[in-house]
């Protein structure tokens, strides 16, 4: 067992025909005060797991209860859980240290996969094998991709993975990713190798859309005998298929952001009854939720999924909440009408807007994270969602990640091969992903998140000034209407994002500044670094300056200045 | 005297050292049964003149009376005209022909400049030479720059000459042109002659501001005794200079967009009283208002001018209504908040906005033209009004232009001779007035004026389409605040419009498409023609076309597409 990793426990037991989506299985893992109950699932052929994702170092014991129906639909009596029992003490003592990040060989061997011991059930029918163990998990770092950090946790209105680093979500969009043929994936993941996004947004189930009719080689139900889709018969080919595309993108230390539901639908998917849907969630939580990577996006687009009330997406909430035992994050996502993010369960702001100038005023409001997941796509469709110059989509992650929010990215050529990054995958054909990995690089040398700045350290001539101006011209800003106040907002906002007195960015944008006054506290020193985002050139225009400083630039769209605290 | 031309009668008199900015001098000037009354004004050294604007063809007479001031107060009695006078009657009798646009030949000699033929005033002093006289008018074309087709008049959302000749502005600022040396004046007419602008917006009173701070020339009054400005003595040497402005621009096809107040100020002009404004405005209208090519605009950011009231405003708006007899075009400029277009005596919306998605809706509530008079500037300064690129600056005109609102274009490049185009004039270096000219010669080969393009001649199944998600989603709009849906507005809206079933023409601005699917009539032909508007190309893509027609793009930014008719 590794802390931050799944740990799984395999039992073989009775071969299930009917309603396997929900088997009696559940496990209780015990660390010090910690106990954690999880449900396990059937994954075909007789072959029933439990799966557990170690968040603490410590001695963990378990213990595995429950059945499957048996054939007299009789369930077995769970079995009295030994406080240490046949699961193998892979691992030495661990230490109680529970300071996160700690870092310990992780080299030492620990129990990966826990397979019953044969301890049986006392029940009537023995299919399943609950079962009693053991494990020691330290502190460690992750030694390759994303497994070792933990699930990311929105703290304040950024993010840090469980371990504490900091997280900065530089997400692409493929849709449809895991319905492609298997060449097609492994062509996407290659992509995604050596592309700087550490997140990919994508559906479980299929898409049906412009650009995507292609029909998907699994669905993730079986049908019953009238031919509909039956919630309760998992698909276990696709999920196993499915989940592996997880466990790759996390090896690539890439999240998982999993929309749960979506509108765009021919299958009928979108067309589940409520209760249907829970049973579909159940598994997929029993599944999933303990991998580390993956994040529940309860919907693309939730507002345009007719079938759907509002009280669903509520119920969704909860039911995810109550199912899921390590508190992945959970968003909602739109088309026309926000979701409401003030909810108690949302952990982030999932948004589907290209208004850039809100992002400081929404990060004020909710006190979460904030990612645009949608703010169109680079490429060159007809449709408008779809035809932003690469320019403007790298425009977009500066102006959001600046503030300390952030950007998702997508792309939508139209060419020969009719495969479009956002639907499908394949290869990057835009100019955007080199220069958002550029800006990774940079957002990822920030020793911490950024927030809006907004207090500069103005001269006290200027500061009388701007106080004036604010006492005699003020009151006309209180006779615009809320778009006519946005609308002077965007004319002349900039964007600027500071951390602590660490680090200042200012981004540009579009405006061709040959000089900007920079205004900085007065006690520390400050390297100033001019940022060409598109040409990613990065050069050092002063050293040791505090205070007032003006930063000659070229005058040309796409600049960002930085100061960055010499110590 | 000439159709649309400015006929100024001179008389010579006493020599005023108090109070000559409202001369008791009238003139009546009779056409038929149109009668305009006019007053006269005191151009220094004893000379008074009279000046008017014949907007119709036929015979006028014109008689004018009154005096100044005598040494002991009295007034003159005015003549009784005759109905026809000393005046020399120049041309033929003119066609009774009141079409407008009406072509003649304009090379009959006319009584251009009416001199007092010595009709002695029956009053007790006789400074001033009471007039009567008579000229035949015949319609005309311009055979040189402006002078010929009257003032410009809304008319709808758009603009006419008096003679029916649709105006399409496409504005430059140089706020205090007229306030730098003539050299520099000198080379900005230069520059404006080979430019490709046809307003110039600019300010009576001197400007102080950042990169505003030389002395003025000449000043609007003199002084009096305490060092106060005397509005009741203006200072002549200032007014002939500045009205040789307007002159040279009028003779270059270009109209005067006269700012009439503003806050940036370090003289006072801008803190006169209610009653000294009056003063003022009444000697610049006898001055000016029979030019034809000018405009009142009443302020610069009139929301800054402290001393100013909203009544000062109204009393201002109906003063200029009072006085000025040929209706010139009123509008008013606003910093932060709008000025109230809706205003009777408002002709058009003189906007400072770069809201450019706005313009359909706000033509569509004030029925009006709408100027995007200030939208920013393209230059490389440090101040956010001032830092467009060039394309920037090009495609807000082409996004004013394409649904029918106009632009208006202001440089300001920090250079080594700090002469701002904005502020003083010049030479302009940037690259968008190319940009704009081809823009102007687009607009100007359109047979008429564009509105915006609402009504797509979508196919029957599109048409469904449309309806159907109109139905089912159309209700999510509602549940948007005024900015949240004026972002979602923003992230969709195409800039379309069209004249009549004649032209249709699409902006992309900044979107990528490789293909745009235009949706014309099919009843008739198009030539479909694709224009690059920053390297300023055009090519034909189509001819004979109608119905649905999928147009292939190059995939950048700044691509536009007119479907002209093809006869």
């Amino acid at each position: 067992m590794k802390l931050y990793e799944t740990f799984e426990l395999e039992f073989t037991g009775r071969k299930l025909t009917e309603n396997w989506a929900r088997v009696d299985v559940t496990a209780v893992f015990t660390n010090g005060d910690t106990q954690v109950t999880v449900s396990g699932f059937y994954a075909g052929d007789g072959i029933y797991k439990v799966r557990f994702l170690p968040e603490k170092t410590g001695i963990y014991t378990w213990k595995v209860s429950g059945c499957v129906e048996g054939e007299g639909s009789e369930l077995c009596e769970p079995v009295v859980p030994g406080s240490a029992g046949a699961g193998t003490d892979a691992g030495q003592q661990a230490d109680a240290g529970t300071e996160r990040g700690q870092q310990a060989d992780a080299g030492d061997g620990t129990e990966e996969h826990g397979r019953g011991t044969g301890a049986a059930a006392s029940g009537k029918t023995a299919q399943t094998a609950p079962a009693v163990g053991r494990a020691a998990v330290r502190g460690q770092t992750a030694s390759f991709g994303r497994t070792g950090r933990g699930v990311v946790r929105a703290v304040g209105t950024h993010f840090e993975y469980e371990d504490g680093t900091v997280y900065k979500p530089f997400g692409t969009t493929i849709y449809a990713m895991m319905h492609q043929d298997e060449e097609l994936i492994e062509t996407t993941f290659q992509t995604l190798s050596s592309a700087p996004f550490n997140k990919v947004r994508y559906c479980v189930f299929p898409k049906h859309y412009d650009y995507n009719s292609n029909e998907p080689p699994y669905y993730p139900f079986e049908k019953d005998a009238e031919g509909k889709w039956d919630v309760n018969r998992p698909c276990v080919a696709f999920w196993d298929h499915f989940e592996n595309g997880i466990r790759t993108l996390q090896g690539m230390g890439i999240e998982t952001d999993l929309i749960l539901f979506h509108p765009y639908d021919r299958w009928g998917f979108s067309e589940l009854e409520t209760d249907e849907c829970l049973v579909y969630l159940d598994y997929l939580l029993r599944r999933l939720a303990a991998f580390p990577s993956v994040w529940w996006s309860l919907a693309n687009e939730y507002d345009l999924c007719r079938k759907r009330t509002m009280e669903d997406w509520y119920l969704f909430e909860e039911f995810i909440a109550e199912h899921d035992p390590y508190r992945h994050l959970m968003g909602n996502h739109n088309c026309i009408a926000y979701y409401d993010h003030s909810r108690p369960l949302i952990t982030h702001c999932c948004m589907q807007t290209a208004w850039m100038e809100k992002a400081a005023d929404w990060m004020a409001r909710y006190r979460k994270p904030l990612i645009y997941d949608e703010c169109c796509y680079e490429g060159d469709l007809p449709q408008n969602w779809g035809n932003l110059s690469g320019f403007e989509m790298v425009n977009r992650f500066w102006q959001a990640n600046t503030v300390g929010a952030y950007c998702t990215h997508g792309e939508v050529f139209l060419s020969g091969d009719e495969i479009l990054w956002w639907a499908k995958g394949g290869v990057l054909k835009g100019e955007s992903p080199a220069r958002i990995g550029f800006l990774r690089q940079i957002m990822e040398e920030i020793p911490g998140p950024l927030s809006p700045w907004t207090e500069e350290y103005l001269e006290p001539e200027e500061r009388k000034w701007r106080e004036q101006g604010e006492k005699m011209f003020g009151h006309l800003k209180k006779s615009l209407s809320e778009a006519e106040l946005d609308a002077l907002t965007r004319k002349d906002m900039d964007f600027k994002g500071h951390l602590g007195e660490q680090v200042f960015l200012v981004y540009l944008g579009r405006r061709c500044n040959a000089l900007l006054p920079l205004r900085l506290p007065k006690d520390h020193c400050y390297r100033i670094d001019v940022i060409d985002v598109w040409n990613m050139t990065r050069e050092t225009a002063a050293t040791g300056v505090s205070g007032a400083v003006n930063v000659k630039l070229p005058g040309r769209e796409g600049m960002a200045v930085m100061a960055v605290e010499e110590k």
